[in-house]
C-alpha cells in the first residue's frame, strides 16, 4: 500500500517555511521517473519561488491565497518544444509534433509526473494542492512563464508545509467510477443512490443554503463550473492550442 | 520517499496468475483517492479481465501482447456522463459541460486517478505498462466497451505479475525537463549536451542501425511516430471528442 495515496488532501493553508533543496530534488527526480510516451519527455515543469512572479501567477488563479502563501509553485507543462528542436537539429521531421494529438500525448506525460511529484512532495511531510485554473488562463500564465511554441500548462502544484490538516475529501461510493468489463451506463434510479450520501451531508446542504440554489448539482452549473464560463475557457484553450502549434 | 515511484519500469511480460480481488480493490480505491476538479470525479475506469474483450482490443493497442497476456486491462476514461446525468435529473444545466474544457478537465481527473493506480499496483508486487494507443483509436474503444456520450478514454492501464524486471530507463539529465522561475529556452549547444548520454547509449546505436536511419532523432519521427499517423490520429481524436459532446 501506499500510505501516501490514502492520506493525500488538498492543502490549502501553508506555513511560510521553505523546502529544502534536497526536498525539491527528490520531488522533481520522482516526477521524471513517471511513465511518458516512447520516453520522449514531452513535458516540462517550471519551479516558482521567487515572490514577484507568483505574484503575477495569483490571478491566474483567481486569486486563491495558496499561490502567494505556499513557498513553491510547480507548473506542469505538455512540452515538445524540447524534442523538436532536437528533432531539427538532427534533421529529422520536427513537424510531425504540431498537432492535437501531440498534445494530447504531452499532457498525458506532465499529468503523470505530476502525480508522482504530489506524493513524493507528501512523502516529505509537504502538503499539495492542484490548481484546475491553469487551463482556464493558459494564455496568461505563458506570458508570465515565457513559454514558448510547443509548450502549454496544464496543471498546477503547489507546494508548501502545511498549516492545516484537513479530514480526507468525501468520495462517491466506487462503483460510481468503476465498470466491469464494459461500461454500465446508469438508471436514474442509480444516480440517486450514488449521489443521496453526498448530497444529505451538511457541508453539501450549507454549499445549497449559501448559495440560494435548489440543490447541489446547481450549486455546480450555476455558481462553481459554468456554462458561460465553461464556454469562454474553452474557446480560450482551443486558441492558445492554435498559438502553441498543437492544432 | 515513494519507493515505488523510483523503482517504475514499464512491464511487458506477464506470468498468467490473476490479480487477487482484495488487490484490485485497493488499486481501484487508490485511483479514487487522487485529487480531482471540485470532487466531480468526472472519470471513470473500466476493468477488464473477459479474455474476449481483451481479445478485442488487443487491435486498438497495435496487438501488443500484454493486451492479452496481462490478467487485467484498466481503461481510464474522461467522463462527464455520470455528472450530467445527475445534474440533469436535479434540473441543473447539464449542457455546461459540453465543451473542450471539460474534456480536459476529466482528462486530467483520469490521468491522476491512472498514476494512483499505477503506483498502488507496484506496491502490491504487480507489474503495470501504459499504453499511449488509447488516444490513437479512441473510437474503436468506445465501440468496444460500450462507452456512451461523455466518455472518452485517455489511457490504459495493463496489471499483472511480470514475468520479467527490465532494468529502469534511462532519463535525460533533470535540467532538460526543469526550469527555474521561467522557461529556459535551449542554445543548441545545450540541446545537444542534453541529449549526448542517450544517443550514444547502445540501445539506440541499435535503434538507429536497424531501422537504417542516420541518427535517433529520425528513429522517432520517421518511425515510432510519424508525422503522417500522428495527422491521422489528430482528426480522428477530434472526431472522437465531437462525437462525445465535448465540441
Amino acid at each position: 500500500m501506499v500510505k501516501e495515496i490514502f492520506e493525500h488532501r488538498s492543502i490549502r493553508k501553508y506555513k511560510p517555511d521553505s523546502i529544502p533543496s534536497e526536498i525539491m530534488q527528490s520531488v522533481l527526480e520522482a516526477a521524471s521517473r513517471a511513465a511518458t510516451t516512447g520516453n520522449m519527455q514531452v513535458y516540462s515543469i517550471v519551479v516558482t519561488t521567487d515572490p514577484s512572479i507568483k505574484e503575477q501567477l495569483a490571478p491566474c488563479h483567481f486569486n486563491q491565497p495558496m499561490v502567494k502563501q505556499a513557498p513553491v509553485v510547480l507548473t506542469f507543462c505538455a512540452d515538445f518544444n524540447r524534442f523538436m528542436q532536437w528533432c531539427s537539429l538532427r534533421n529529422a521531421d520536427a513537424g510531425a509534433y504540431n498537432n492535437f494529438l501531440s498534445f494530447v500525448t504531452a499532457a498525458i506525460d506532465a499529468l503523470l509526473a505530476a502525480q508522482n511529484a504530489c506524493l513524493e512532495a507528501e512523502s516529505h511531510g509537504l502538503g499539495t494542492c492542484y490548481l484546475g485554473t491553469t487551463t482556464y488562463t493558459a494564455g496568461k500564465i505563458i506570458d508570465i512563464l515565457k513559454l514558448p511554441k510547443g509548450v502549454v500548462p496544464v496543471t498546477t502544484l503547489v507546494l508548501g508545509y502545511p498549516s492545516e490538516i484537513p479530514p480526507l475529501t468525501d468520495r462517491l461510493p466506487l462503483r460510481a467510477v468503476v465498470h466491469y468489463e464494459t461500461y454500465h451506463d446508469f438508471t436514474d434510479e442509480e444516480i440517486e443512490a450514488l449521489y443521496r450520501e453526498k448530497e444529505n451531508r451538511s457541508d453539501s446542504r450549507q454549499f445549497v443554503a449559501e448559495n440560494n440554489k435548489q440543490n447541489l448539482a446547481q450549486v455546480f452549473t450555476d455558481i462553481r463550473y459554468t456554462r458561460k464560463d465553461n464556454t469562454a475557457f474553452s474557446a480560450a484553450l482551443l486558441e492558445v492550442l492554435k498559438n502553441q502549434g498543437y492544432m
